[in-house]
Order: C-alpha cells, then structure tokens, then sequence
C-alpha cells in the first residue's frame, strides 16, 4: 500500500513513527514542510525534514521531540563570543547534519538531493521529500514587524501575537521531483498533525499541491492537531485564530475542505462531528495523542482505516 | 617600538607569544601565511591565523601545540556516517571560529576583516594580518599528484615524498590591506622559526612582500626553525631538501638572503656561523628550542635584540 504522508515537526514525527511501525507492507513517501528552513551561522537548517528523517531512523531525541539523544551544544556555547545568535538550539551532532546539507546545496545539488543523501547515510528506508526545491519561508506579522518562522517559534517562544501569515516565494515554488506523482499513485494521503498554518499550510501554498489533493484517485485523511479548543502541542490554535478560523477539530476541517475526505478528530470532542461533517468531511473519532510508540501505531491504524 | 612578524603556525604561535610576554610597550603586527587554509565540510579554515590568533588570546592548546583547550570533537564524530572527510581534526570549539570566518566571507567580507572579528572577540589586542585577501593555497607534488597543503600534512601526515611545491594564485594575490604598511613602518622584522617552504614561502611569494623587505629601513631579523639538520617540528627539513636547499640554519640564510639582515640559529650549530655570514646573513647564535613560556620570551628578546 502506498502511504503518502504531509508532514511538519513534532506530531508529524509520531503519526510517521506510528505508521513505520505498522509492518504492514506499506511504501512510505512523506512530504514535509520546508517553510519553516533557516539559515542559521551561514547553514541551511531544515528543522521538519530533519524531524521526520531522524524519526524514521529511530534516532529523534524522545524528551525534546527534536534532534538527536546524546546531544550537546559545545559550538553553540562557543559561537557566542562572535556575536553569533545563539537563540536557535543547534546541537553538535545536530550540525553535523546542516553542515552536510549546506555543502551539497552550495555545491549544487538541490534540497532534494540533499534530503536523499541525509535520509540515506541515516538509514532511512522509507521516502521524504521536501514540498518543493525553491525556497518558501513562513514570515509573520507582529507588532514589531515580520518575523521569519524560527524568529517567532523558537526565539520568541511564539509569545508574541501574529497578525498575519505568508509563505514567502511559494507562488514562485514548484513542487519537489516526486511530489505530485506521489500524490497521484497514492493509495492513501495522509495529513498529519501538524499545525495547519505554518506546517501544513506552506506544503499547500506550493502551486500544484491543492489541486493534487482534490483530483487524487486516494481518500485523502487529516489527524487533526487541535483537542478540545487548543493544539496539542506548539502555537496551532494561536495561529489559526489570527488566521480567523474557530480553534477546533471543526476549524481544521473547513481548513481543509474541498479535498479531504475525512478528519480522524480526539474522540472526547464527539459533538464536533455534525459541524465537521456539515464542512463536507468524514468525521473519524480516535484517541489523538500521541504519548507512547503504541499509541503512534493505534492512530496511524486509525487513520489508515480511516481512509477505507 | 613597532615590532612586525611574519609567522606560520606552532613556532611562530610560541614566539609572538613571547613577543607578547615581553611587555615591553611594543606594538606588534603578525602578518600570517594563509596558504594552508582551506575548506573543510564548506568552511574556509586558516589554520595559521587561527593558531596566532589564539596564541595571542592565550587561548592556544598547550599539548597539541593547535586548536583551543578542553576541546571535544562531537561534530566530527557525528560527520562521518555523511561521508564527509573525517582526517582534519576539527573541533567543536574551534569550528565555531571557521563557522563565524566563513559567514563573514559568504557576506561578502574580507579575509583581513573575518581576521579582524575574530581576533577582536578572542580579545587579541595585537594586530594579526593574513598575508593575502585573496586565496593562494600551497600545493605540494608527490607521486600520487598534487595534494593540497593540509591533505599532505594532516592527511597524509607529511609522510609522501614531495617533488615539487608550487603556492597556487600567489603570483594574482596582493598584499592584504596593512601588510606592506606595516612592513614599511616597522622598527623591526622579525620572521618567526616558521617552515620556510610552506608557511614563510607563501607570504614571500605575494608580489611586493619580498621588495618591501627589501627596502624597509628596519632591520629583518630570521629566526631558524632548524636545528642541527632537521626541522625542530614538521616537515619544513624535507621540503627544504626538496627544494634542493640544504637542511640547515645555513640553508635557511641561503633562502631569506637578499632582504635578510640577520639570522639568529641554534647555539649548537655555532660552526655554521661562517657559511651563514658566507651568505651575507648576520649570524646570531641563541637558544632556539622554546620548552617553556621563558624560553619563548628570552627568544624574543634575543631576535629583538640582534635587530639593533
């Protein structure tokens, strides 16, 4: 069966965990946002490819959700004397990775390529790809002007309010080799749960990507990152309430209605269904967090039969 | 009293460290040999500038005579399974400083002024010059072809025979902002007991250096990296008798001779004094090995002290 899964950080993490799990003969391709890429200390740092590629390999640190286990900071510590941002938590075993990456994009191979080599000498046997080759940033808007996607998210702790969101450079961005066609061969998509602004949402500014999702042949799933009125984790109900849209299961689905055929939602919101499904979306209850490798696998199953 | 060195790295590092410990109200300029930097996993590395700058700083390894104390090498560790070069013992802390010289570089700055940052953050308050803006890069034939300077000497760890060496870009390359300056002003040379072939060589071989040697009112005074018939470290032997230059403190006058005023060498080698004079080279004969932070400061009161 082929599973094709659009991925941010943390939650994406786990539902792709969950779903390599599974055993179940599946050909697992995800793609994942790169709107939230940086440069940081001159090295292009792709924090959700980076993610997903060491969480398919077994080695995301399990108490940060982020990075590898064993990690130190001994170049960060020593990169403050220079003046150099020090708010951005590159580990040492972390940069070794983005040095990788930086050295393979300045010498012209694309982020693709990039992403295969890592994804490769990190053992990884399934597929990930990033939404798209070009570059594509998230910026928000705040009292203080645009802030790139790091800025807000790690530097501020996403304490400030946003006014507004845009995905810098997606209407110029084609979708990566391997997007569409994955899309297209799918017998499944998957979104995951991820937030729907800032990672889901720049996958979906990527011309072509939209239009994929509604002429798929595949039922096309969402786990939805929100229970009750809040994201599970991270600032996914702040951002959906600046985008205007109701902080719930309900939101996520009239996020993603016109191409998605169902929402598995947090079953303790039961009551959201009739609205949910009033968005033209299957509402699926499950148990939607994500605390344990079995709990991963029963929602990734979830979602899988979701799509049935 | 303007003291101006031209240095390499670990017995230069030990003698303007001893310039330093002088404390004699003397103001020194370091002009460094950048023809063994290189780029290492994307990095512009300058081992030289670095091994001076971080003498200066007091910053330099005491044991490893390179490189900063209470060093790990987490990074490198981690590089390996990209498959990027793993030979070139970078460490986390110092990586910080290739990390910070290239941004600086990839912005569109200088080599003297990436230089100047980083000194200025390590606290150095002399002034450390490379030898050159533009890239010249020390090459050395063997039987396998040509290696760059650090595959020889780090990779190969100077063991291949060496043909020939030839400084690539030199003959392009112009003197770095201050360097000829400095030279013209100084009230002494000093040119450190560095490896005459690949870390003096390298400065010299910049059109301009050697005539302003040549012409600068103060006296220049060598002191000789060889003691007896060897190198007191490296290769600096063997590529000199490749060069066809005999292995020795005489070898060393025979080399600088021209624009050299006088060549202070191994006590113990007092029976070359007349070939070195021979040479038309002032012999100064001294205590040349440096043990000890005295003996690095009696050193360089004794080089100062032949200038008069």
């Amino acid at each position: 069966m082929k599973v094709v899964a659009l991925a941010g950080g943390t939650g994406a993490a786990k539902l792709v965990r969950g779903l390599r799990g599974l055993d179940a003969g599946l050909h697992l391709t995800v793609i994942v946002n790169t709107g939230d890429d940086a440069e940081i200390w001159g090295l292009h740092v792709s924090p959700d490819l980076d993610t997903i590629a060491y969480a398919l390999a077994g080695a995301l640190d399990e108490t940060r959700g982020w990075g590898l286990p064993d990690e130190s900071f001994r170049v960060l510590d020593a990169m403050a004397r220079f003046g150099e941002p020090t708010w951005f938590n590159l580990g040492d075993r972390d940069l070794a990775t983005h040095l990788h990456r930086s050295r393979l994009l300045r010498r012209g191979h694309t982020l693709s390529e990039a992403t295969r080599s890592i994804a490769r000498a990190l053992g990884v046997a399934e597929v990930v790809l990033p939404m798209s080759d070009q570059p594509v940033r998230t910026r928000l808007r705040t009292a203080d002007g645009w802030l790139d996607f790091q800025e807000y998210f790690v530097r501020e702790k996403a304490q400030v309010a946003v006014a507004a969101v845009e995905y810098v450079g997606a209407a110029e961005a084609a979708p990566a080799p391997g997007v569409l066609t994955a899309i297209g061969e799918a017998d499944v998509v998957l979104i995951c749960p991820s937030n729907p602004v800032t990672s889901i949402g720049p996958i979906l500014a990527v011309p072509g990507v939209v239009d994929g999702l509604a002429r798929c042949a595949a039922p096309v799933v969402a786990v939805s990152p929100i229970v009750g009125d809040d994201a599970v984790s991270g600032p996914a109900g702040r951002l959906m309430a600046a985008r205007g849209v109701p902080v719930s299961s309900t939101g996520v689905a009239r996020m993603y209605a016109g191409w998605l055929d169902a929402l598995v939602f947090e079953a303790s919101d039961g009551n959201l269904a009739p609205a949910i499904q009033a968005a033209g979306v299957r509402p699926v209850p499950a148990a939607t967090m994500m605390r344990s490798r079995e709990d991963e696998r029963a929602l990734a199953r979830r979602a899988l039969e979701a799509a049935r």
